[in-house]
């Protein structure tokens, strides 16, 4: 295999089964990402088509179903539990705060249906690990929304490494930095609410990118966690983690060095330095930037760009989440499981208290 | 002043007061950094000459006479300590194994002499300690061989940082890796020998470049260190870091992810995260490379690229070091102190020693 082979016989869809089919999703909490990236990678994807959107907001349900063509039902929270136009959908995504998942979850597995359910799994170690029970006794299809995962770009990286384009894996240095108060204006937002968001903000909302892409490019998991954190404004008093910085130890003595802030402009990077070379993601975690890999080996580079979808030029950045969107879909009709499942999941969830624990009480926190 | 000015309208050589003159130098220690960097950095230099070479071996010492013409004298460790040939050099550079640092130190002291030592300045704090006193009771110029805080690169990230083009400093990324057995092929070699090399390998010789690096762009000091090490390969079973990850906390609540190894594939980059922005310098931390500086700040990015002397394309790597010596030599003909000196040494050591000791007790240390 040549040394640009790594990017250029990598197989995009190398996880496509199916050659048709169609899932239908009910949307679960229609706010801004569901909105901006999910509904429109929806529209776009091969698999998947929105047909019911869930919100406690009557108004905000209706207004979506006439904006939408082929979201034909709009449902608040309670006529979901009640099982109303079950025979709309065949799947869900959750989209709603942390703390709610694990109710949406279980309804959707009462009714049978697949779910995708956003990142981080829930608030707690405790309640990720109910909502995992509650997948398995159903045995409904349970997949954490991973985008990277199924990103082209992070699977170029993953497979370069797996290859050992970099040798061994030695280190890792990862970022995500993003204004949530410029994005999301409103400071009262769930967020910043320890009761809905969990431990904190950065970590677990966006810190946890650093950690499952890591994971995901290793296909190792971590075995200790060490971290500091603090707040600097009084937008961000509510939690203890507008700046985090984590090491984790993983698998085979790698250590990987993230960090993680939702009031730092925005920014991600993800690099890997083996005892041969090193490979890195820049920009990395965001679904709508273009992003490039550059792998460089003794006096050889080899890099490749790609759009915000991760498979050319796509300005509008739904590309990412239509992967992950199609994805899911494969899976639900082929009939299997997807990769990152509950468990896979709940592995994040305890790294993440592992490390509010180590920033807590100053010590490494082994998981 | 505009985005680009903080890399366009930088003044390389600020520090320079001096339009003539020479320091005559005396190189303590002829090993391959001396012979492959400092020498041929001096032949460069506007403000020095290399006169007195010293060294353990007489043989050595002879043919290093031979090779260049301005050095006029060799000298054996004990001759030098006997005050021979004092006439014959202004200063001293002093590039041993650092637990022997201090002994020459002492005696270019005594005799006079302002001292360029290599880092780390010794193999412990307290070690340090006496190196600083030697020069304070003397009054003699002591300057530490941090050739980032003299190179025009690194020297335009201060500039930027300090100017507020990324806004107010987040987070610090940093990774200096090389493979030291090919460098340097001796296995018995001082840099794996605690005795004559201190706690470690890797924190010491090379992440100490990510440390000093890190407070020179930020102009501010660690406060706590959290770490982690190990070694993985027998060659460097006689240290604790052939890898080691450490977190440093700065003042005004910035954090700095850095790691080190002196086994893996040859690397190396410096990342500020800031609130508006973020700048890059990569590769950053060899004499002997190309580097490139990256500003981003929203949607504007400026790049200032400089071959391996900070100053333009110069294959041969002996550029950083040049400016090293021609600041030190400044120094010394003006009169003044150099701002790398002996106190600002001992904060790096006291980093060093934290790490060591956070790594031992799986804890975090305060500085």
């Amino acid at each position: 295999m040549s040394f640009e082979g790594y990017f250029d016989e990598f197989e995009d869809r190398a996880w496509q089964e199916c050659s048709q089919g169609t899932v239908r999703v009910a949307m679960v909490g229609i706010g801004w990402w569901t909105r901006e990236f999910a509904i429109p990678a929806v529209e776009e994807s091969t698999f998947c088509e929105t047909t019911v959107a869930i919100s406690s907001s009557r108004e905000k349900v209706d207004r979506l179903v006439e904006d939408h063509e082929t979201v034909q039902r709009g449902l608040t929270y309670q006529e979901f539990h009640d099982g109303e136009a079950v025979d709309a959908y065949d799947a869900v995504y959750i989209c709603t705060p942390n703390a709610l998942h694990l109710q949406y979850v279980e309804t959707a597995m009462e009714l049978g249906k697949g779910v995708l359910c956003e990142k981080p799994m829930e608030s707690s170690v405790e309640r990720a690990e109910q909502l995992v029970a509650a997948s398995e006794s159903s045995n409904t299809p349970l997949m954490v929304a991973y985008r990277m995962q199924t990103d082209p770009v992070a699977g170029r990286m993953q497979a370069a490494v797996e290859a050992g384009a970099i040798g061994d894996p030695v280190f890792v240095h990862a970022n995500m930095t993003q204004t949530l108060l410029d994005i999301i204006e409103d400071p009262d937002q769930w967020r910043l609410n320890p009761e809905l968001a969990g431990p904190g903000a950065s970590v677990t909302d966006i810190g946890i990118y650093t950690i499952n892409t890591t994971r995901f490019v290793l296909d190792r998991d971590p075995v200790a966690a060490q971290a500091v954190m603090h707040s600097e404004q009084d937008a961000f008093d509510t939690v203890p983690d507008e700046r985090a910085a984590f090491q984790l130890s993983f698998e085979d003595g790698i250590y990987a060095s993230c960090s993680a802030s939702q009031n730092a402009a925005l920014a991600g990077h993800l690099k890997v330095t083996g005892t041969e070379g090193e490979i890195t993601l820049e920009p990395a975690f965001f679904a709508n930037e273009s992003r490039t890999l550059t792998l460089q080996r003794g006096d050889t580079v080899a890099e490749y760009s790609a759009g915000a979808d991760g498979l050319g030029p796509a300005p509008d950045g739904v590309g990412q989440m239509r992967e992950e969107f199609d994805y899911f879909a494969d899976c639900i009709l082929a009939g299997r499981h997807p990769s990152c499942d509950g468990e896979h999941g709940l592995s994040d969830m305890r790294t993440i208290e592992g490390i509010y624990e180590s920033a807590e009480r100053g010590e490494r926190v082994e998981l």
